[in-house]
């Protein structure tokens, strides 16, 4: 006997046929003899419809409203499911974030959860009773506001219910059967991984692979949380086991290199001849952090002259006209000769923990790239990731090359 | 400066522009120097979507899950008006039932409100801020589960938040400029009343008029609370007073009667040659009651040998066939030659606190009737009102006779 949390995503729950699909999949768990923890998004469409509302009431939202109006949409799916399993004989009661409580910080719309108390559900589960979690939010315990954790919120909700109830595992059913090398819609060949490392795990959802929230996994490598990536599309009966993302020491044949992930939310912003003296990158860079702008991959390169230097960095594709506007603000400051900018740019980034012991991985992907003619316009690497920027129409070739390259492609 | 509760109803919310115009009403009472408590409903559908779910996903639905699931509608509407209110620059936030908090009894579905605290409200006023609470919805404490008051509900919630923050007055936003002398889609004639005393109002939302749901004016005439009933279509800014709903002795120039209300949601059983024997009603009466089955109109006619009588009652319709089933069960106990019914009848009924002083109001009906060839099946009276139960399709006609032998046509 074990005790698991289980988390269906929106598509998983998107209508009545499917939450009563996913009723079968919990009770095959109870019939097992587990404790079950449930954890459930809104319906499919219902958070951008909620969402859309709250935009059209007012551009510039109150965010506590925003979490008020947005966190129904799991308020309804928890009820849906606690009814549809008692209709096959099962015991369950639904829980809203505020009940249990979830504690968060008031940062609402992307609030982090402080602390969980799980004594509630396990006396539910000392009444054989499944708990039906509404996923994505929580409170703010000063103010007794209702606060949502951000989109894919529900993952990071899911992962910290398992480590505040020590469950023995926590299963993410999602409409993909796991983590792949790459997206097969692009690599027919990619392949479904058995196990991903956390730090893995983290890089390719920071890089663009949008199986888990990056928050979900950074929770579930600090917690140790045993977590699976897999289908709720499958037959309830008879399940795959779908990814497990687990510890380093677990995975016993690392490859070097284990998934290819691709972001096209990236911009480019360069300034021409800029005067190469001191603080000239804190004066770029300092305003765009005040606005709360990311910024990624930079580089610098200096002239022939040696007098000037050409910066290019990115930022992410959504904030690509603010950070227009504010560096060409700085125009006198800094002293540049031009502004260019690029949306049509994609990042490929090939990750894998066996990196750390092989020199030369992301220079063996350089040739490659050049190889087949593809321009490399930066590049940033770290222990266990590299990544290179290009332009999107070479997306589909460039991953298909490193997925190649690192043998993703074989069985 | 005053204090006041405003309440809308689902039509009023319908949509964003709907949403938008209410604030607007808002503003006006905000401007006017008022402290201003509001209550919303869910967008009209959206309750009956919600209760369509939960049909789906069990006939037998837990109701303490209907409710998490029904009270996200309102949830919804309050962090909307919220927003919209802000958008034209109204201090305002949203409040939840469980939040404020508004306590009630378990009976889910339909619970009873036992305690509201308004402290945080009038701090809220202090702030110079507006209440959005959402209606319809309150907390168990003991459980600390979510529940709803019921279909019109937020009428409820309404005028009990009105007696707990001790407000001047509570509005009742609807889609209709007041309460008429009756229902202007079948008498042209029916005129806005500008006052009805709270046990007028209560017998006409309990026979049928659908303006007010029947608890909400009881707790109103309990607390005083002088409630408005007027339309949430009016020019926000150049409203209509619409209808007050107050004491007895605030009405100067009393009419005999006050409004015709008539109820379609009435089915009639017949038990013929039933054995005339001390007990025969209790035997019939009893198991019905068990049964929850709501008996109104009883009418017993001993027959010419005085051996046998024939009963005749009524009972909700949608309780019609439960009824018929038991009381085909009881048929070897009580001894009845055979069992007719009927749903193709209605309820008329004439209200008026001026009957208490004024004799033969109803006999003038039921000779009026007759003049028309309309058979009256059954007839009840009580200190203020008087119904008789007539075939469905004389309804139109038994209601203008009515509306004009009482003087309710003239100007």
């Amino acid at each position: 006997m074990a005790r698991l949390v289980m988390k269906f995503g929106g598509t998983s729950v998107a209508n009545l046929d499917r939450i009563r699909n996913v009723a079968q999949h919990v009770k095959r768990e109870v019939e097992a003899g587990h404790d079950v923890a449930v954890v459930v998004s809104a319906m499919s469409g219902k958070t951008n419809e909620l969402v859309a509302w709250c935009t059209d009431a007012s551009k510039l939202y109150d965010k506590r409203e925003y979490d008020a109006v947005v966190a129904s949409g799991e308020q309804v799916t928890s009820g849906l499911l606690a009814i549809a399993l008692q209709e096959i004989g099962i015991s369950a009661r639904s829980w809203q974030g505020w009940q249990i409580p979830i504690r968060t910080s008031d940062a609402h719309g992307s609030a982090r959860i402080e602390s969980i108390d799980g004594s509630s559900l396990v006396n539910g589960f000392n009444r054989k009773e499944v708990a039906v979690i509404a996923g994505f939010q929580g409170i703010h315990a000063e103010s007794g506001r209702l606060t949502t954790l951000g989109r894919g919120g529900s993952d990071t909700s899911a992962v910290a219910i398992a480590a505040a109830i020590e469950a023995d595992r926590c299963d993410i059913y999602t409409d993909v059967d796991g983590v792949y090398t790459t997206d097969p819609r692009i690599v027919p060949k990619a392949r479904r991984l058995d196990r991903v490392a956390f730090e893995e795990m983290l890089e390719m959802a920071s890089l663009g692979a949008k199986v888990l929230q990056v928050r979900s996994v950074e929770v579930a490598m600090v917690h140790k949380v045993k977590t699976f990536v897999r289908s709720s599309f499958d037959d309830p009966a008879n399940p795959q086991p779908g990814t497990l993302i687990c510890d380093e020491e677990d995975i016993v044949e690392q490859q070097v290199v284990t998934g290819i992930a691709f972001s096209k939310d990236e911009a480019q912003l360069t300034l021409r001849s800029v005067a190469d003296k001191p603080g000239v990158a804190a004066a770029i860079f300092v305003p765009l952090a005040d606005a709360n702008i990311n910024v990624d991959m930079i580089i610098q390169v200096v002239s022939n002259d040696k007098k000037s230097t050409d910066i290019t960095f990115t930022v992410p594709a959504a904030d690509f006209e603010r950070a227009k506007v504010i560096i060409e603000g700085l125009r006198g400051d800094i002293g540049y000769e031009s502004l260019q900018g690029a949306t049509d740019v994609v990042k490929i980034s090939a990750i894998g923990i066996g990196m750390r012991s092989h020199a030369g991985v992301a220079a063996r992907a350089f040739k490659a790239l050049a190889d087949k003619g593809v321009n490399i316009r930066a590049i940033t690497t770290s222990e266990i990731k590299f990544s290179v920027l290009i332009d999107a129409e070479y997306t589909e070739l460039a991953v298909r090359t490193l997925h190649t390259l690192y043998g993703l492609d074989k069985p």
